[in-house]
């Protein structure tokens, strides 16, 4: 119980950034004095810190304001997408403190290679961390079906991976456990914790990239079903006629016929620039006024909007979010996925729910390889943070780091 | 803590039927001098008895039973279905103890109508209850999208309501809250806890109507979105070019090309038998080797088969049960669900999922109704014995009941 109060106020002033003393009592519903207890116990830890507010203009003795230490407890977050890998160090609180990133060719790229580039990125960022600076996690976004117990890539045809032990090789590279997500269940995540979700217990999560991935927020919690592999709303068959070939071997998938190329094709620019630069061109001529790029995009939009309204009719959700490539191209296609929303999808639930593009931009992934590898300490921080710092200790002596590399 | 052990307790053997102390105490993980005076309890308020089980052929001193006890609590359960009305008594442990039946026809049947009828069915069951048997909740499924809080019918085309205060009307005639939810939610937890879907967390219950209904199991919770009106599973879109009219007033839905009027137009015999015996006309022909009738199921299957596909990529069950007069027509159109499923599935998905039709028949939807009414006492099952023996007291008691009716 203890412990599941300090994790759940270090929650609160990680994911808020500062709150007094009296909000987390009413935010939390405990009373004063076990607000003050809980905040003590953290603040010798060294994961928050309290000071006095700034002038409140209010009469009586303020509240303390409780912080987030970002420079005493950070994780490192890495994003392993389709065209680059990105790497960062973040502060408890959220803030991005430091980050690496490199472009990569789409071709396949082995596991080796992938892990080298992240371990390396993971040893600068931590040794540009402060002096007394604990890792106290490590997170992944994958873009493919992720197997949560080990952060095995079960599937990740962009990448062309197949049951590859990416959690357990990245780990073992940094002698620290690596928790891996899917890119999209991330995407989810971060946006509710930190995006324009917050608030919303019932929420669906679209990310565009060379595919379309999904992450389903139901009743607050991230939906995984059996295997933690739910969520494939790309591969939901939208077009059974004329569909296009899709990467899974099916023909007709919702990411077949909204994705990057679908969208490239369909603006008659498939020679030109691909991936996400083919994507801002096209939506960029639309801008313009360019017929066939602004067509395109209502092409797009047409099956999107089928999408969308079936998983409103599915999830009954408060809001659906445009992530990744799909946060360029909804304004263009707005319209037509108004449209089949209002066609396709019950009153009762259309009636509510809000459309909106994701706030968190290119970061939302790596936010929520970030979001995942605070989960733990936020879980039971006083018993993650002696852990942690017992296993970075450890990495401090030379000849362990010899051995572990 | 202890009122959710007597809930827990009463649960186990509700849905076990008989359970020994030994078996209680593992299956709760308690001690059992915990499990002996929580039965203690349940016993003295008659809810549960004791008794020596019969011989168990091992040596030592044997665990005593539990059993609920059927005839000192009960429920009534309803059903509204497109062409029918059902009513039962349902003792504690499932039983149905006694019911009621009315044939309707299809057309619009007003509110008063309806309610009169279940309300008189509702009064003869407890007349026929034997003396001293509370009556401890009362549920009822319906064939529309219900608001949960007060059991309004916001949407129930098939029967021709809008917003209708169907619980509030039924429970002011009864003299007793009632409880309602949609019938292929309530479908769901009845297979979930009585049916084939007994131990999976993560399930999809289709129910074929006139309609197609369904109830979404993820995580051991039925999904309900921000308002209870997610797993509209019928309205999603699988034939965007040629769809057949639905109700809901587009077409291509899933209900609309799978449903009773699908299936026998397909056969070719709208002209003769509809609704389910039209339905079974066609399954029996084809059973016989009518080839219009076959290639009708084959037809069916396709459209079902996109449609179970969809669901198995975004939920990731560990089954999906057919239900309703999907249950007929499964058997005849398995092959092609199958091959739909193995075409638009993602493998690691559909590798572990199983399909199976529906184990509680044309009562799926009635024993749903009577597990909802018996939630309340599972919750708190001393507090709503004491409640519901308090109005029902009220009731018998002559100027009160001509008060009430």
């Amino acid at each position: 119980m203890r412990r599941r109060n300090l994790g759940d106020l270090l929650r609160h002033v990680h994911l808020a950034g500062a709150l007094s003393r009296s909000e987390l009592a009413d935010r939390m519903g405990l009373n004063r004095s076990t607000i003050m207890a809980l905040t003590a116990e953290l603040s010798a830890a060294g994961l928050v810190s309290e000071e006095l507010p700034g002038d409140t203009g209010r009469a009586g003795r303020p509240s303390l304001v409780v912080r987030p230490e970002r420079d005493r407890a950070h994780v490192l977050a890495f994003d392993v997408r389709v065209d680059r890998l990105v790497a960062a160090r973040v502060g408890l609180g959220g803030e991005i403190l430091d980050r690496r990133e490199a472009v990569r060719s789409r071709a396949g790229a082995d596991l080796e290679d992938v892990v080298g580039v992240l371990a390396g990125f993971g040893r600068e960022l931590r040794r540009g961390a402060r002096p007394g600076s604990v890792c106290v996690g490590v997170g992944a976004a994958y873009c493919g079906m992720i197997r949560p117990d080990d952060g095995t890539v079960r599937y990740g045809p962009y990448v062309g991976w197949v049951d590859q032990a990416f959690g357990v090789e990245l780990g073992s590279r940094l002698g620290l456990p690596v928790l891996v997500g899917n890119e999209a269940h991330l995407g989810a995540l971060a946006e509710r914790d930190r995006g324009v979700g917050r608030g919303f217990d019932n929420l669906i999560y679209l990310h565009g990239d060379v595919g379309v991935g999904g992450g389903i927020i139901v009743g607050g919690k991230l939906l995984g079903g059996d295997g933690g592999y739910g969520c494939e709303l790309g591969h939901m068959m939208v077009n059974p006629y004329d569909g296009r070939p899709c990467m899974c071997g099916s023909r007709g998938c919702l990411e077949a016929e909204v994705g990057e190329h679908a969208l490239i094709d369909a603006a008659g620019r498939s020679g030109e620039l691909s991936g996400r630069e083919g994507v801002r061109a096209v939506v960029e001529a639309a801008g313009r006024g360019d017929a066939a790029a602004e067509e395109a995009l209502h092409r797009i939009g047409d099956w999107l909007g089928i999408g969308v309204a079936n998983l409103i009719n599915l999830f009954n959700p408060g809001m659906v979010i445009f992530g990744g490539m799909l946060r360029d191209v909804y304004p263009g296609s707005a319209a037509q996925v108004g449209h089949r929303v209002e066609a396709n999808a019950m009153v009762i639930s259309r009636e509510q729910v809000r459309l909106r593009v994701s706030a968190l931009g290119d970061d939302v992934t790596l936010v929520g390889a970030a979001e995942l590898a605070f989960s733990r300490l936020l879980a039971s921080p006083l018993e993650v943070l002696a852990e942690m710092r017992r296993r970075t200790a450890h990495r401090a002596a030379p000849r362990k780091r010899a051995l572990a590399l």
